[in-house]
């Protein structure tokens, strides 16, 4: 009796306890590791707000990639005339100037842009690391993008193949002008949920840099299924430290890659940098004897302290070891991989290289990796 | 070889496939049972947008309140004087004519209102089921309620004790002062994630209207962790159809119920229509022998098709049976509870009520429901 | 003060009252519709308990499947020589008998089977609707086989691919020996996480069941990903009832399809009747005047009553909509398809058929069945 | 046409690569970091297998452990007559016997173990460190205690409040004699989904051991709710290394903590110790002037590189900050606490010290510890 009293007695408390300040949020890691003496950098640099056609204030833009785990953003709304539905500014440096003291509270680097925004044949382009958008709000695209060009912009085209018959990009005329006049200096491979694999041939053909975008206009949170375990696309950027110069100087060197759903896509020197510092390879056990011919002789384990599942395929293996072919190295966890050697007779201690192709991390649109696991057996 | 081949083109093509329309919004269905010759609705009367100190567009709270499976929602801004960072509207009602064709094309009701703000010892209003808002903008606090009331409207406290010691609210001059001259309908129980369990009390005793409100500024998926079932406060209406005019009058008849993480607030009457309209007992299986301790004897199935999990605690029982003393009814799934009929010498059927205390529905705030449960048991 | 003591007071008590009693264990609910007249059972028809090589005991199969939601079950152990490690029994149907009483307990149908297993070149076959497991004991394959069909066995290629070059199954003398005498009657298309397109393709020419099975060996809950939404393979069976004799009757008659990640496979006629069965097409809201190029003309309502999300792709409309190419129609939600009719000069009420593409409900290894969508537009 | 036809023909092959090789089972990440030069060790001293009244085979337990994250476990079956329905062996080490391979497969460190087990007065006891269980098998419970003592085992109370009215512990004579004969070392305060508070004090007072125990009869995965973030729990041993005498030497010396969902219990030196090293405060940023009332003045970010959420409540400050009351630092998250200073008249650098309470980290049952965060203030 006295029981059921007191818990509803605590009842009455210890519900109004739990209100939480939303300001106090939370910033999720995701685990890629830094590679070849540079910091490896989560950039999203292409979304909207009300001051074009998004739906969300700009300093949730900076909220949310702090609560998503990016480390630099660039706000690019379509210049002002593209947004009469929304806030009209007669400023548009305006939704960068809203957002600037949130991501310098939250150390989030916010890089000044715009989406140079025009119809078919000409399309999107995002002009990165603007000084004033109101000296590109030009009528003619050309002179737009030579606008940002003249405030030393770094130029992306963007979802090359949108409104494309089956989102197939063509580089016709206009995208060949433009890049012989030093206009695209990068490409968005992927656009929110879209993935073009023909811009990835480009990129690598035409030395453009590899590029991802979320292009949000609606919160994050309501683009992507967290709860599901996905992520907006990422560029990821490998600068030699935080600065916007330093940014600047790894776009126009090419040093970035891709990180979409569960894949990467970059060179192949980036995606073997990545692999090799995210996986750490445990010693193998010492074999022991099998009591039966369900058990395994030996086992590796293998510690993968990334955010990103390695789906592995074997390639090619010494005749004489039996291994999983396929396995799945899963993010932040430790994978035990069975390795059956055939010969019983050997003795002593042996060495093996495992070659797996790593089927989500693409060097070209038509291949995966290789990556050698170096595996020790004590044949006792 | 052209195994691996054939992978490798068809990512080609596959992935680009997968752009989604995020207009194409999918709608959850949040199960909750009409009763009583009522259409239950989910309504929530309290949010901001950017045109006070929200951070989104009003087109999305429409939108997410869609996604959200709610039917009923208000935009309550602050009026503009309030909202000096964000959108300077020279028209208050802006934010409801923006909002109000996505409420017509998604079915969504959309209830004109605003939050009457001031600070202590004036506190928060909601007014609901107002024609201009522009006509409310006064300087006095009591002066801005009357104007509201002039235009029909329906007033609730909100978050009553907010910024109080302990967020306890506290019944002085001011609230008796408004209670007085009819300008305090409704109350606030549960504000974002907050619970006043003295507003509940206060609402039974002086007949105010038991609200809810989320009182989101930021999108509710960044506000409510939906991957781990979270939904946002509601207030559930009986109303005889989605009329305005019904749902006002559900309002001022009291008929409201409050649904807060998983519990439900409300009279003793709403809440056991809402448990029974919930629940089917299964008939019992015909018991059979045991064959060790272990084993019992007969068993019921209780399915419970609504989206609230049912805490039940064993309040009484015919002392012949041995049930199981605490059982979640888990939300759109079919629970098994264990009986023990101890006397072995009973023949024939016989009829038991067990009586259980829901937990989690509450019809005062130290009291949850008893509910009963009848079994029959066939001793073969 | 006082308070805080309370806090810590109602701790004293409350946490140790949550005690879950283990056997309440609650069932999820799986939407798939009754078509054609019958009932859809949800059926797994291979699993393995630690009366072969699985880790499980007999009655966890039992608590698990109703858990996950099935109706029927088999358990397929291999015959006790190959479990050398694990229990031995000297009576093969006592895992049956030993699940058989918590199968009644809980309304699971229990199927008595036995995976008959060899090694290459013959393969493993489920035998379901046995009398006694201990008269199919024989060395010999055909013999097994035989024995099983002497005692009315309906039977099962399994997993035809395993352990295949490319796990792809190959037709050969064995499969046309054992099928030329009725000793092949259904054919895994699906097994755990394996989908066999050519089996899928032998099953339509060669008038072969659809089957599905999970094949589990350690509880179902280590094997799939629940949280991520997945849930085992399963082979829908539509029987006129939930008896024995129902059961096999259906499968005879190859009325069933396979439930496999969220993929349907079966025949068109099967597809589309449960298509239609979940979908409710809410009429269409009468057309609105736009205010901008953004804004849609109309929509229609989509409801899918089912746990299965359909992706559909647009494959033939009337030239003057435009529709959404794309969409999918999430599981229990409602979705709404944006509509632009083209022809701003229309007037009246017209009809429209929109074809589309079940791109994940496919009638053949080639081919997602076609749905129609009546819309009817009221252009005023 | 042609492009449809690639989707579908890939599909043909794609899928059936996706099996997966349940031998190679990732193991997740449990962070809790090592503290006063010990390691810290995540144990689960108390399960059950097929060999006495479980569900799953003993190389289950192992797997299920490592995919757990756990370091250490002891399977401890009630011995073999109380398994009459189970598996009934004639060697009661057999169960560890069949697990021993599994765990130095995979790492986990497998301590033999058995619960004696009798009915009321007696209760429940685990007897770790064993060497024979063969040898404990005793009609008489003190004789059985005895023995285990005998092979130097460590003893344990387990869930002392089962079946207790109110499931609240009584420490009558029996517990008081076994106690004085050096028959108890520690004590069950969290067992399964209960928790103890009165074991709790007892601990303290008797100088017992804090232990937890799953008391698992099912899968883990069936038990706890993965899904919603659920863990088992855990006693984290603090130990020298992961040897046996290490762990023993860690339960004989006190160094343990309890981790129960988000609480953690035990003394307050190791509750501090993780704590702390749990937790990096980075340097404050320095202070900006403000340009309304919203904005903060200043923040600092604490980085919480552990998997437990700590929940703050401020317990004392300096009455010129303001900074949140309550705040939770979420678990591998880094939350910005906003800090508010009062007096703008104040210039140069000051330090502040924020006491925290920490609501979920109990030195005992009425008391969370506290802790200290100190601020370094720029008025510039």
């Amino acid at each position: 009796m006295k029981f059921k009293a007191s818990f509803f007695i605590a009842f009455l408390f210890v519900i109004s306890l739990s209100k939480i300040q939303a300001q106090d949020v939370p910033r999720n890691t995701i685990n890629i590791p830094d590679i070849q003496g540079y910091k490896t950098l989560k950039c999203d640099f292409h979304m909207h707000t009300v001051f074009s056609d998004g739906t969300v204030w700009p300093t949730f833009r900076v909220e949310e990639a702090w609560q998503d785990g990016l480390d630099v953003i660039a706000i690019t709304d379509h210049l002002g005339h593209h947004a009469k539905n929304k806030v009209d500014a007669d400023n548009f440096n305006k939704n960068y100037e809203i957002a600037k003291p949130e991501a310098d509270k939250l150390g989030i680097v916010l890089i000044k842009g715009s989406e140079i925004t025009r119809k078919y044949p000409y399309g999107h382009y995002n002009a990165l690391f603007l000084n004033d958008l109101n000296l590109i709000d030009k009528p003619n695209c050309i002179d737009a993008l030579k606008a940002a060009k003249d405030q030393g912009a770094f130029i992306t085209w963007n979802h090359p193949g949108w409104k494309m018959p089956g989102e197939i990009p063509v580089w016709d005329s206009i995208p060949e002008l433009f890049y012989n006049n030093g206009l695209i200096n990068g490409i968005e491979i992927v656009n929110y949920t879209s993935y073009y694999p023909l811009a990835f041939t480009w990129a690598t053909e035409k030395k453009l840099t590899f590029m991802a975008g979320s292009d949000i206009h609606n919160p994050s949170s309501a683009e992507f299924n967290y709860q599901k375990g996905e992520h907006r696309p990422m560029t990821l950027v490998f600068a030699k430290d935080t600065s916007i110069a330093s940014i600047k100087d790894a776009l126009v060197q090419h040093r970035t890659a891709v990180y979409y759903k569960n894949y990467l896509f970059g060179s192949e020197t980036i995606l073997k940098s990545l692999f090799n510092a995210s996986v750490i390879i445990q010693n193998p056990v010492i074999s022991i004897d099998a009591d039966s011919d369900n058990n395994y002789y030996t086992y590796i384990k293998i510690q993968n302290n990334s955010s990103i599942d390695f789906d592995l395929e074997l390639s090619e293996v010494d005749k004489s070891l039996k291994v999983s072919e396929k396995v799945t190295l899963a993010a932040n966890s430790i994978t035990v991989l069975n390795i059956k050697p055939a010969p019983k007779d050997i003795k002593g201690v042996k060495e093996y290289i495992l070659k797996y192709t790593v089927k989500n991390l693409f060097s070209s649109p038509e291949k995966g990796i290789t990556v050698e696991i170096p595996v020790k057996i004590n044949f006792s």
